[in-house]
């Protein structure tokens, strides 16, 4: 039932737009969310999409926009000039706002800052100043404050005369006259107090918050662990800031997930935050050359083993038919264990303290998973090479139990390499991610290669 | 500043905890938020902790054990039995409750029953009877809800009287009698409404909801895409069945991220959401053989074709000592066309529709790649072969070319496939997350070598 419904709805809309009847349309999009009318009008021509915008009120107009991409926004601003534009940038969330700014260039900026009320440009201005990725970068002035020495009658109609402008009340924050934060308390407090009470009494002043400059991934993580709506920025003075809300927050947790698993296969993250789309092909060349480009010199190390191996590999040729088999599995286990204790780390499971722990459980993992792909390594070698000529004196049943030998010993190096890796790299200060998977495949070639060799002259020359 | 206090407060605890000081620390933690009280109260020995957690109320305990990881809940159960368990269990939040009730045995549960009032023993048997993976898995029932025919007023009275067992009271919920669900309105929109008009005129009725049976990362990313503090979830008969607040969506997006990235990596994801340290020994082993071993056994495939050539290698051994480094590079190179388009169509930057754009933008790129691989492959071969001895008939200069030359389209091809891999498989209707880089390792090697040995072929023989 309720997806005929859906359906019925878009197809009026569907309708009206070919019709091109805009007031009609309007009146239906008037009535829904704000996210499902951008999906909706973004993908109307321009001229069209100019023509239903202005048919809602600028204040809907700023809602709206505030939920386009940033190529749109700037596109809007240059087709409406600054003096259109003004209106609706006023009425859209300050973070977003600061962002577009930051996004004009500077002549454009200098274009629309005339046309903003004094307390729209003084917010702008200060809050497209504070670095991208940190808090300041993120938070929005949209919250809502009391003063500490009202009623809670006083304060709930503090709230509702600023509520209109203020997207966020559900927490409300208790300041000073100097905008030093002292606490906060909810709206669900404020509803459930005796209206004469004081705000002393409900205010929460053991309560989390985040520095201006912190970095926006710690933020995150704060409104995640404290299961917040929201959480007060506070500056250097102790002042409130702003808000970085838990919407903002999934917003961080997906690009940085976005930007631990490129760094782990070895893709530079972008600085920019741009996607996918809106990178160029030049810019993805270089956001993945510079690792692969790297691994492939140091593969040279691997390539001066196998050199130095030449003459036993012609004496011997099914040792190298052999090679890239062994290889692949120290690449595969390594990048697996690598995967697992990465993220571990990323969602605070395990720390480096407990290597030790770690290390031990990898151990007896790959021991496990070194029997069953030197059994299978086994069988491979009989299948395929039983009609091949071995030297007079080799056997093949010797040389298939070697390399099986020397590949299961490699699964298990492999393995503890690809678990040690990150845990190294994070106890050097650095991002775990970027023990990443190529850079565990190229050093797990190399230790493959010289277990291989190892083997083999040990048991065949 | 901040700092000091905080480490000045630790200071304070970590005293009163060696002083054994109970009732004191207490009386501070009391004043502190709950995450922080389970922080430092998981770290004490078992003894010590119930007796700091009896000092609670049962409803803090209710509050502080909904925070604790599922085995030290299930612990507690044993340690306190049904009886002394269950008024804690009453106060503990309706999703984390059913959950806890899931992880017993049968005959722990029909312990704990008959020690719950009637209505939290009805609404724990039917939360908990709901899949883990779907909304019904992870809803709570901690919801408000309001008549449509009553005033503003009294809805805040009816909210007023709710609230002290409902924690999320920002979102208010409209239904009828039968629990049908007809809108929602939030608790800003009943402050700042005249207190004598009807509910229906600020309730929105075009709101978005979840199905029971609906899947959880849907669920989440509904209120991600509408920026929700909850989401209403309804059952089959249009009835308001729970909610799904933004923090579980966190959760979820959390999970999904990480099963996408072992998927990526050929691991199974864990049904019951274990985390690294929960999982055994054996658990893992199963979770990581069986796409490494069954890749080992396709591997057959590319053993069957470098036996076929193996007479042109005994010939040509430098053929032979480049097999890797062409298998390594396109394993490479495909692994992270893999990620950023898996990427983006998780994030929806990218659809199948546009799959041509794509797989034309990656081929562009995949011919600078080419390029710089190509070259330094050939740099590669004439440095570290220079004194290999090659049969009379070939040159090193025009093999080193040949041998770059495979590599280069090897690149093409295996970024190409990388990146096509992923939009086949959601175009069958599957999750783009299985294109997974050992696979992605696996299917590249044989096209490679295809290409190493014809190339070869073509120019050598």
């Amino acid at each position: 039932m309720v997806t005929v419904d859906t359906d019925k709805k878009s197809m009026v809309i569907e309708g009206l737009i070919l019709a091109r009847e805009w007031e009609a349309l309007v009146t239906i999009l008037k009535k829904m969310p704000v996210v499902e009318v951008v999906d909706i009008i973004k993908e109307l021509p321009q001229k069209d999409l100019d023509i239903v915008l202005s048919h809602f009120t600028t204040e809907e107009q700023g809602y709206i926009v505030e939920d386009f991409d940033i190529d749109m926004q700037t596109d809007l601003f240059e087709r409406l000039g600054p003096k259109d534009f003004a209106p609706v940038f006023v009425h859209m969330a300050s973070d977003v706002r600061a962002d577009l700014y930051q996004e004009l260039d500077r002549e454009d900026q200098l274009r629309l800052l005339p046309y903003l009320d004094k307390k729209t440009r003084e917010n702008v201005v200060r809050l497209s100043a504070y670095e991208p990725e940190t808090a300041g970068g993120i938070m929005s002035t949209d919250f809502a404050t009391i003063i500490g020495d009202m009623t809670v009658s006083q304060a709930i109609q503090k709230v509702r005369s600023d509520a209109p402008s203020k997207k966020m009340i559900y927490y409300v924050y208790v300041v000073d006259k100097d905008m030093k934060l002292h606490g906060f308390t909810t709206l669900k407090d404020l509803i459930m107090a005796d209206p004469d009470s004081s705000i002393w009494d409900i205010v929460y002043k053991d309560f989390t918050y985040a520095e201006v400059n912190e970095d926006r991934e710690a933020v995150a993580a704060k409104i995640e662990k404290y299961d917040l709506v929201a959480i007060p920025v506070i500056n250097k003075y102790g002042q409130l800031a702003g808000i970085v809300q838990h919407d903002d927050a999934i917003e961080v947790i997906q690009a940085e997930q976005t930007e631990d698993m490129e760094k782990f296969m070895g893709i530079v993250p972008d600085v920019d935050g741009l996607n996918y789309t809106e990178t160029t092909v030049l810019g993805h060349f270089r956001k993945r050359v510079s690792w692969v480009a790297s691994l492939a010199v140091i593969g040279l190390i691997s390539g001066m083993i196998i050199h130095a191996y030449e003459e036993a590999l012609s004496v011997l040729i099914i040792l190298a038919l052999y090679m890239p088999m062994v290889a692949d599995s120290g690449g595969n286990v390594g990048s697996q264990a690598a995967t697992v204790v990465i993220r571990a780390i990323a969602l605070g499971e395990i720390t480096v303290k407990n290597w030790f722990a770690i290390l031990f459980k990898e151990a007896r993992i790959s021991i496990l998973l070194s029997v069953v792909l030197g059994m299978i390594a086994f069988g491979k070698i009989l299948f395929l090479s039983w009609e091949t000529d071995v030297p007079a004196q080799f056997n093949l049943l010797y040389i298939a139990f070697g390399i099986s030998m020397a590949l299961s010993l490699q699964v298990i190096s492999a393995t503890m390499i690809g678990a040690a890796l990150p845990l190294i790299v994070k106890r050097l200060g650095g991002d775990p991610a970027v023990a990443a998977s190529p850079a565990i495949t190229t050093i797990v070639d190399i230790t493959g290669l010289l277990i291989y060799f190892g083997v083999a002259t040990l048991m065949f020359f």
